[in-house]
């Protein structure tokens, strides 16, 4: 049995074991949002008393498919929330609350990421999940906040960086993020689908430990061009970048015709990663396809950064009526690459 | 009983019934393609002999969901395929086959197609079934051929047109078809959004017989412009084509994310009608989600038209590989519409 000690992180007193597992920072986003809920509702799934006495959290056995990699290692993991305390309601225990006055619901949830920022920096934890917040409240507090990805990229000083998505069969990452589709095009040059299939091949490889990944790279144009009777980037610099990525040995296919892609390999999928060119075409597939299984991971960051693929949900908070299921997959997935 | 009658069209001689049913013209569409294929497998499962003796196609009940309309009146339907007789095999005495000569496979798939459209125009058949072609192949014998869908438009003299998707649980439009990405932005205009609503609309009422429908209408940047901080079209253009459409009395919504359209609403959607606004952004999720039950259909002609959602699959074809539940699909929508 290991021993436990007392801990003061920022002038926030509390207790965990510091010895063993992994520590997973829960930041509650937007507390008028649905981030509370789901939290509360994510941990009372997933954590389970340890039957030695120890109240350590434990995660049930994974039903999640084939890329939500295995929890029961998670089974070590301590979760740590960072929000408002009252909004939690009952919780089990062992769950550390590290408890943030704030004034309003943006400058709650900006304080909440820092603080969470604070934790991940100082090595008090090894893995973030972040329940979802307004950019639009947090804006008033944080200039030309556009959204968690960006804010922790610039707090860990990381350039490159890409939001990925996991589902049951399918990791897709996506060139261009939230920019208006008339920039898009000019946006997707041989650089930037080079370094998105390269930041892909790293991180299969260092997170989720997979040898020689497959990559599969989408077109930009409709049937990816059509040999550029549909338009020229296919060919001028997707194809390009990616046959840069395999003379630098990653395993990399494409440009793919986008609308077919996601029909033909949702039930088995041979690619371990998807680049897409842009927001809707990766994100409408695979959120109309899988739902409330998807997470998402930050690729890029120096540690294990997860959320759900829902937002604040304000329409449907404090009404019970939220689905944990997206939250348990974050939590699940940050348990285990933590 | 009703009679039969004897009739010539266009120097072929065939039989059928001309005093009951509708007629569903089948054009056979690349030979070297899965079309023969899928056809023959799919009359096979469609025609069942008359137990009263005569040998008219009758149509199974469909196990087709909510928008594919009951397809029992479609035991009055009359099957003519326009192909190539030797590539279809033993297939149902009750169905009709034009054999038409050709050179090539483009040839030939342009021929099969003219000669339906003679079908139609005589008054010999009330729906058009096609199966792929190959647009390359065809477009060697018809200058500037992009489709079956616009070369029928023009035959027709038909200027609003689109291409509807269905599947369960929705019906959907593009508002730009077959063009770059790089030019779509351009092209979404109040006129063509207004155009394509307005389309949808009409379609729903006098084709599918739908009273007052409801109509969905996507944005075209991500989150749909988020108020203007992702791009500006869905507001200035997109916003007043749907007012207009209001104006007109037509049930119409939006713009709306279209990354979280579908995931919303693929289980139970409560609209008649979506409107996307470019190719991958509509086609990538709706495949996904549905895939073989996706039939493609003509809004704007004056007859019924459908197709499967595939294309010719010339690596599979000639392998009895082929799937033949969209021309199936098919085949049910245009009996029932007919």
């Amino acid at each position: 049995m290991s021993r436990s000690s007392k801990k003061v992180i920022a002038n926030i007193p509390y207790s965990f074991d510091i010895e063993r597992g992994s520590r997973i920072a829960v930041t509650m986003g937007d507390p008028k949002g649905i981030g509370p809920e789901v939290i509360r509702k994510a941990l009372a799934e997933l954590v389970k008393k340890n039957n030695e006495g120890t109240q350590r959290p434990c995660v049930t056995a994974s039903e999640a498919k084939v890329l939500m990699p295995d929890t029961r290692s998670c089974s070590q993991s301590h979760f740590i929330i960072v929000g408002d305390k009252n909004l939690l309601g009952r919780i089990d225990p062992s769950v550390e609350v590290i408890d943030v006055p704030y004034k309003s619901a943006g400058e709650g949830s900006l304080k909440f990421l820092d603080k969470a920022i604070g934790l991940i920096k100082g090595g008090f934890a090894q893995a973030l999940v972040t329940a979802p917040l307004s950019k639009e409240a947090v804006s008033h507090y944080a200039k030309n906040f556009v959204g968690h990805t960006e804010y922790l990229a610039q707090a860990f000083e990381v350039k490159k960086f890409d939001m990925m998505f996991i589902a049951p069969q399918m990791r897709l990452t996506i060139v261009t993020r939230h920019v208006p589709l008339r920039d898009v095009p000019k946006l997707i040059t041989q650089k930037s689908v080079f370094d998105s299939i390269e930041l892909m091949a790293r991180t299969l490889k260092d997170k989720f430990k997979i040898r020689d990944p497959k990559i599969a790279v989408l077109g930009l144009n409709p049937h990816a061009g059509e040999g550029g009777l549909l338009g020229l980037e296919d060919i001028k610099h997707i194809l390009p970048a990616i046959n840069k990525a395999k003379a630098q040995g990653i395993n990399a296919k494409g440009p793919i015709p986008a609308d077919t892609f996601f029909a033909f390999y949702r039930d088995r999928n041979p690619y371990d990663g998807i680049i897409a060119m842009y927001h809707d075409q990766g994100l409408a597939p695979l959120k109309g396809m899988y739902m409330k299984q998807l997470v998402n991971f930050t690729a890029g960051l120096p540690f294990v950064r997860t959320s759900p693929a829902h937002g604040t949900a304000f329409d449907i908070a404090g009404k019970n009526k939220a689905d944990p299921s997206s939250m348990i997959a974050a939590l699940k997935l940050a348990c285990e690459l933590a």
